[in-house]
């Protein structure tokens, strides 16, 4: 193991992110870097779109998923895993877990997207609702792994988990490098901080000198509000966003340790342009954007860090949305 | 030059085809094969689809375009180019020439979807509206052209035109082998047949064992019709589609006389089979695709030939939708 210590954390390195891209190499798709001369004039630069979307269950979850998962022992798949979700963690949970065996258990909140409910009934794991207003998954969550001796796989908060979701940063780096192009600018979707912080690790080992910046919605910016302050600061989940896959309430212990040293800033974005992103992607890259999957490039389009003459790379971190919702923010 | 001649016609060759990928490599992006578990099963086999709504200008097109466009002679090029086209062409011929720094005319249908008008003027084209209806785009065209001494670039019986469309099948044979996946079937959209034609000259010449399908709308399966006679048989022009792209009254010369030879057969959708595969390909693939660009998955989701078992490719040919009719058919 190659890990280091802070503030009594066990925290993954670069190091852990390349294991974890030799690990699911063969179980995960390579995305495109996607680019349009239209979204390049709005931003002012040459902007690239990773796009996550297209990784199996739509989102880039699954490598996370599939990193921890396929680490278990076989006594521990033999107990079967739970894990809580809004929806896209649930998805790489349920496949990951259909792939490798494991029987899989998921606690998404009621008022979680269909099509993200659906698909992880479709891979066959069980799914229990809870009230995400009135009830804790984490205490839900504890009770379901104590009633079935099962693992919990954390969303976020996890070395495994943050080496697994970093190997997006790790082909961003690859293409990047094929392309004979150096980023000035790397932006990412940021929840709980498990992308960005796997991400950092990996892209600023390889590209020391890059910029990196969360971006978040409006009502869910405690990872801004934390890098500010230079310690957690939590904020009112209680509140609704369109961005169904980023309502934290605050940043995680071990990806802020990480994102406390190695992000510039924390970007955030309103609804509108949340929106506006959404139906950008849908014109200029043909490719189907869920709200939080869009807040990178939101920040990107709507100038929240210098973009002007500059080389960046927005994450797209997922595209599971509902058709009604789609179809709505497409007749805005 | 590589070519043979039938029926007084100088065909291109599946050496053409290879010349063309050369040519335009370092211009076209190689657009990935997408996969879905959910679309596997309606299948009932192993479908990949070729996303084309992710080459430039969001359609094959620019293959064509960027490969005849770059062979023009200097005096060629100052003169300036028309082409007619109900819109992908005509982003292919439009951006085409403004990296090559020719001066494009491009004569659109008045009832052309307002995303491919305005893309294509975005590229810096001048645009000419005719109606469909009453014109002649031919007459109109060939008087453009001596107007002002500029080259008619045709949508599809051109040889340079067919062999730059066929890089899409170089591609598809070229990932598959790096998968080591065998396909059994090849299904592609058919409006004049340049996409199939070209395709069907390079797959052929590395996987002779394939079947080759054309896809078209009910209202234009004039290439299914002449396929079936053996010769070219007209449709009557003047009814309308969802499928915009695929228009045309009957096949070309050229690329029937290659059509007849290669491929196994014609296969027809309904205009329900297309609108249900474009929000397939939106929940399942993250993929907008227009109407035209859906025929080759719709074909095999609703096994107009026989899948089951089978692996199989449909080219996804395009994704210039606009947002009101995708909006529309999302909600259906």
């Amino acid at each position: 193991m190659h890990c280091k210590l802070l503030s009594g954390l066990t925290l993954p390195t670069a190091e852990d992110v390349r294991a974890a891209a030799r690990r699911i190499r063969s179980h995960v798709i390579k995305t495109p870097l996607l680019e349009s001369p239209h979204l390049n004039e709005i931003a002012g630069g040459r902007l690239f779109i990773k796009a996550e979307p297209l990784q199996r269950t739509g989102s880039f979850k699954f490598r996370g998923a599939f990193n921890t998962l396929c680490q278990l022992t076989a006594d521990q798949r033999d107990k079967g895993v739970v894990a809580y979700s809004s929806g896209n963690h649930a998805q790489g949970v349920a496949l990951a877990a259909r792939l490798l065996g494991i029987q899989a258990t998921l606690l998404m909140p009621a008022d979680a997207p269909h099509i993200k409910v659906e698909n992880t009934k479709s891979y066959g794991a069980a799914v229990v609702h809870f009230d995400r207003y009135r009830e804790s998954r984490e205490e839900i969550g504890a009770q379901l792994c104590s009633d079935q001796g099962a693992i919990l796989i954390k969303p976020y908060d996890d070395p495994h988990i943050i080496a697994g979701q970093g190997t997006v940063g790790l082909e961003i780096a690859q293409q990047l490098r094929e392309m004979n192009i150096q980023p000035d600018l790397i932006v990412a979707p940021c929840g709980g901080g498990g992308l960005i912080s796997g991400l950092s690790l990996a892209v600023k080992s390889e590209i020391p000198e890059v910029q990196i910046f969360s971006a978040e919605p409006e009502n869910f910016d405690d990872t801004a509000k934390s890098l500010a302050a230079g310690q957690i600061v939590s904020i009112d989940p209680k509140q609704n966003s369109l961005c169904d896959a980023l309502m934290a309430a605050q940043p995680g212990n071990m990806t802020f340790a990480i994102n406390r040293e190695l992000l510039s800033g924390g970007l955030v974005v309103s609804e509108n342009q949340v929106r506006d992103s959404v139906r950008q992607a849908f014109n200029r890259l043909k490719l189907v954007v869920e709200p939080g999957g869009a807040v990178a490039i939101a920040a990107l389009l709507n100038n929240k860090t210098e973009m002007r003459g500059n080389t960046a790379v927005a994450v797209c971190s997922g595209g599971n949305i509902d058709a009604a919702l789609f179809a709505e923010i497409l007749s805005d």
